[in-house]
């Protein structure tokens, strides 16, 4: 193993992460922030806790009131004037509805001058819903979509109708008080509206569009649903604004900032990398041992952030990042000054305690010295037990932000 | 369809294979030399007719013999003072062990003056064959490997000393003539001892390897193989030199220059792009969509040569430079001046009479009215037929040459 090029990787990735740590992008967007009226705080999805009490801490005007919604065991501890709640993720449950009803509750009837901070983050789709047909309704429907092959669109434009909280409908409630949407980012583009399906972003979709779901796939829906279909979201919300302060673009830029600051003169390829993990590892080794030639003498850096998929065929452990990683070591194999990592911001890869995985072009050879066959194990879905034999894992613990994956190809040869 | 990238993505891929033709590349490298002794010309390949009419055309020597193996179907008309022989591939068969051994005969007892020019290109390895066992037992040793799930290393480590030609025993033939060899690469990375088993390259394969191989897979071996496995192949060729005159990536380069031409500012990510098509197209338009982001306004290309993989599990027509762009127009969807083509250099991609397929913004919608689900008919491998279907179908007819595959990203807005 190239032990330089290693700490450095790790070293790089985890600067990037800590750049997007929910903490310091919350704050970073509320410093020296002042406010007309009263402040109410909502919080929701898998980083809530994290950006409320970074909110808390650099905010000037107290909270008038507040609600954390986050997944089960995401509550560390108690925060002052803030009431924190925990509900099923990723299918919403019972607590997750009370949750969204205690928040509309607490948003009834705001004045103009009023504040309404939204601090969103991946997971509060479920995390944050109230349904305007019962849970066992929407859950039926869901299923009935799932089941068809309906598209991501085609799902959401469904719920949106389904949900009193959805689609533009969470601003709408808290007019005329302004809606703040403070958004970590978790899905590849940022698309506002997609993201817990756009509580605060006007929707674009329309009735016209969700009847014509209803009717190609069949769907069956009592009267209350049918009705719901038939009711517009918010065109227009004038009252409510949001801004992207973490998401895997800015991961991929505060990578870049630690790749100069380490001498690595850094290439972003791609913010939206969505292939099969194992071919984009193939795909990041062919261009390592191309620029390695190319570039021969300087010190590189080649950025890749974005989400791959995985499709589970064999019986192993691994994750996303760790199957990249391990699929780049059969193409830098025995090239001298060459490596690839690939990690979670989440800190958590698939099923695992790793982040993700470091190779180079030592680490074919130290697979075949323990006995791992590098195909065998990506055939079997076992890169985690592989890169554990090499020292291959990238163990960060959960970091408390989630946007996305990084990876990196880096040269010093 | 964006028609003016259309144009530009055809023209630059076309210019680029224009540029490694065989016939340009051997008058390229034989242009004004001069040579001391007797000329014995010798081409072995798909492309061995086109390089030795190229040879002849500039050649200021006049040479005393020459020999054509080509393909059959392969010689277009005679050359000459030049046999022309076609014979089997990808499989060996009487014909070529016949060439051969004319080849042999021809180079027998030459003088330390003179020179055979050997010109080489894909294929060569089937055709330009002589076995020191029978053509029956090469093929059963060959099979045995093949289904004992032995390398290409393995593969070619047993192969070349069943044979009187390959790992370097042509260039020991032939002296003390001088042999120079001009390659037309048609393998990744350019490996001289690999391309065609290396007739005129010195050999690091050892017999300590092919016996330990041979125990390995426990082959089942006549006492004639046996005894081959224990001999030596030359280590060491002083009467031999060779060059590659055309490959992948000088496809790449010559791809670089005609989009400087066209006003594109060329980026090579890599020449040695060897994973799954799809997964090559779908991250390739990830990185347009972020470059057409990050660098607006520019005319941009990326740049990306080599051979993908295709596993055919449907029913369809297509080939890997078809499947490679069709999956790149689910990521380019409704994004305005960007494209990607790929083509194989050949003109040949996969079984069709296309050399591969161009996609852009357009191209999705554009499929959808025709009835055409890119996700279904990547599905069942028949990407020809959808990119028929939108004019996305790249046609030039074969090319002559055979150095891989080039895609593109074209970025103009």
């Amino acid at each position: 193993m190239n032990e330089q090029l290693r700490a450095d990787a790790e070293a790089i990735v985890r600067a990037a992460i800590e750049a997007v740590s929910p903490a310091r992008a919350v704050q970073k967007a509320l410093q020296n922030r002042t406010f007309p009226g009263k402040v109410y705080l909502m919080a929701a999805g898998k980083a809530a806790w994290e950006m409320a009490r970074a909110a808390l801490e650099v905010l000037e005007t107290p909270v008038a009131a507040g609600i954390v919604v986050t997944k089960y065991h995401h509550v560390k501890h108690p925060l002052p004037g803030i009431l924190c709640r925990e509900a099923g993720h990723p299918v919403p449950d019972e607590n997750s509805f009370s949750a969204a009803a205690e928040v509309l509750e607490m948003t009834r009837g705001l004045a103009e001058s009023d504040t309404v901070l939204f601090l969103l983050s991946g997971g509060a789709s479920a995390l944050f819903e109230l349904p305007l047909v019962s849970g066992e309704e929407l859950q039926d429907i869901t299923g009935q979509l799932l089941a068809c092959g309906a598209d991501i669109t085609e799902i959401n434009t469904i719920r949106k109708r389904l949900s009193a909280v959805k689609g533009g409908r969470f601003a709408l409630h808290c007019a005329p008080a302004r809606v703040e949407t403070i958004v970590l980012s978790d899905i590849l583009g940022d698309p506002l509206d997609q993201i817990a399906s756009g509580p605060t972003v006007a929707d674009a979709t329309s009735c016209a569009q969700a009847a014509a779901i209803a009717e190609k796939y069949q769907l069956r829906l009592s009267p209350a649903a049918r009705a719901c279909l038939e009711k517009e979201t918010p065109k227009s919300l004038p009252n409510a604004t949001a801004q992207i302060i973490g998401s895997v673009g800015q991961l991929c830029q505060a990578a870049a900032e630690a790749c100069r600051q380490k001498g690595y003169r850094p290439l972003l390829l791609t913010d939206r990398l969505d292939c099969e993990a194992r071919e984009a590892g193939r795909f990041l080794a062919s261009i390592a041992r191309t620029q390695a030639a190319v570039c021969s003498g300087q010190k590189l850096a080649l950025l890749a952030g974005g989400e791959t998929v995985v499709h589970l065929r064999g019986k192993g452990l691994g994750g996303r990042n760790q199957e990249l990683a391990l699929a780049a070591a059969a193409g830098l194999d025995g090239l001298a000054g060459a490596a690839v990592i690939s990690v979670g911001s989440d800190g958590t890869d698939g099923p695992t305690d790793a982040a993700g995985g470091y190779v180079d072009g030592d680490t074919l050879a130290a697979l075949a010295a323990k006995g791992w066959n590098a195909d065998a194990a990506l055939a079997d879905n076992n890169a985690y037990h592989a890169l554990q034999a090499v020292d291959g894992l990238i163990i960060t613990g959960p970091t408390g932000t989630n946007v996305n994956d990084i990876a990196l190809v880096l040269l010093d040869g």
